[in-house]
C-alpha cells in the first residue's frame, strides 16, 4: 500500500459548524425541516451509504489513491461520500450534538483504548 | 418538531482537515495504515453505521433534541456518530479525496437540483 | 400495533435452497461467478439494504401492514427486499455456509440466550 | 475464484415460511411484537449487517468458500448472516409481503433486465 504523504495535503479547511449552517439553512428556506427527525435522517445516510458502498461493490480490492479510477469515477464518489458526511452533519444537529467536539473527544479516548507500545 | 434554533449555537468549530490529520496521525504511529484499504474503511464505516442504527432501532420515532434520553444514551450516541464521521474522513482521505471542497460542492450542486420555489 | 394474525398466512413456501440455486444458475449461465466474491457480494447487499431504507426514509412511522402504501409502493418495496434476501442467500453460497440450518440454529441460541419468563 | 460446485450441495432444505413462522412465535410469547414495528425492525437490520460487515472489515479481499478462516470464524459468521436474515425475513412479515413469491419474481425480472447474449 502506498504512503499516505503521496497525496496532496493542501484541501480546504472546511469546518463542521460550516457545514452545519449550511445544511441547516438549506433545509430550512425549502421547508424540509419537517421531514428532519432523527430516524428520517438515519435512514437517508443508510441509503446513502449504500449508494457508497455501489461504487465499490464490483471492484475486487482497490488501492489507497485510487490510481486506476476514472476522473468521472472520482467525481462520482466525492458525491456520495459528500452525502453521507451531510446527513450526518444533520443528523447530528437535530439530536443537539456537538459533532466537532465528539469527534474530537472519541479520538482521547481512543488513544486510551490503544495505548503506544513502547 | 422542534425549532433547530432552541439547539445550543455555540459549537467548537472543528475542521475536516483537524480530523483528517489526527486520525492519519493516530493511524500511522500504531503502523495500521497497513490495514487501512478503501474498501477495508468502507465496511468497518458500514460496521460504525450499524451501531449508530442500534442506538436508534427499538425506539420507535425519535424527537428532535431527543428531550427524553438519558445523558449516557446521549454520550453513547456522541460515540457512534464520531466512528462514523472518523471512518468517514479516512476512507476520504486514503482515496486522496478532499472531503470538504467535496461537501461544499455537492451543496451548491444539491442546491440547483432543488431551486427554491418563488 | 395490529395483530399480525391479520396478515395473509397463505405465502407461497420458497425454501432457501431453491433460491440458492436459482441465483447460483443465474449468475453462471452469465458468467458472473467471477464478480461474486464475498466481499464483492456483501457490499452489493450493503447497497441493496441502502435501496431499503431509502423506501422509507421521509415516511416517519410506519405501521405494521403498510395500510396507506400504495400499490406501487408495496411494489417497490417487495423488490427491495428481495434483492436484499438475494444477495444475502448469495454471499451464504460463496462462503459455502448452510444459510438455513444457520438460521434455525441461531433461533435455537436466541431462545437460550432470551428464555420466556414463567 | 473457485467453482461454486466444490461446495457442498446438500444444504438442509428450509423454507422462508417456516422461518417467518418461526420468528413470529418467538416474538409473540415473549410480547415483543409491540415493538416490531417495520422502521425498528429495518434499523435492527441496518444493526446486524453492520456486524456482519465487522467480520470482514480488516480482512481484506476473501476468497470464496473462505479458506483460511477458523471455524469460530465461520461460526460467527453464520451467525451474523442468519441475524440479518431473521430481521429481514420478519420486516417483510410486519410489511405483509410475501418474501418467497417476491423474491422468486425478482428473480424473473432480472433475467428479463439481464438477457442471455447467444
Amino acid at each position: 500500500m502506498e504512503s499516505q504523504n503521496k497525496f496532496p495535503r493542501k484541501f480546504k479547511d472546511v469546518s463542521l459548524e460550516e457545514l452545519r449552517d449550511k445544511v441547516a439553512e438549506f433545509a430550512k428556506v425549502r421547508n424540509w425541516d419537517q421531514y428532519h427527525s432523527p430516524r428520517n435522517l438515519l435512514l437517508a445516510l443508510v441509503g446513502e451509504v449504500g449508494e457508497l458502498s455501489e461504487i465499490f461493490q464490483w471492484k475486487g480490492e482497490v488501492e489507497r489513491g485510487l490510481p486506476n479510477w476514472s476522473s468521472d469515477d472520482k467525481k462520482h464518489l466525492e458525491e456520495e461520500i459528500s452525502d453521507v458526511l451531510l446527513y450526518l452533519v444533520q443528523l447530528a444537529d437535530v439530536c443537539g450534538l456537538d459533532l466537532g467536539q465528539a469527534a474530537l473527544s472519541k479520538i482521547v479516548k481512543n488513544a486510551q483504548k490503544y495505548p503506544l507500545r513502547d
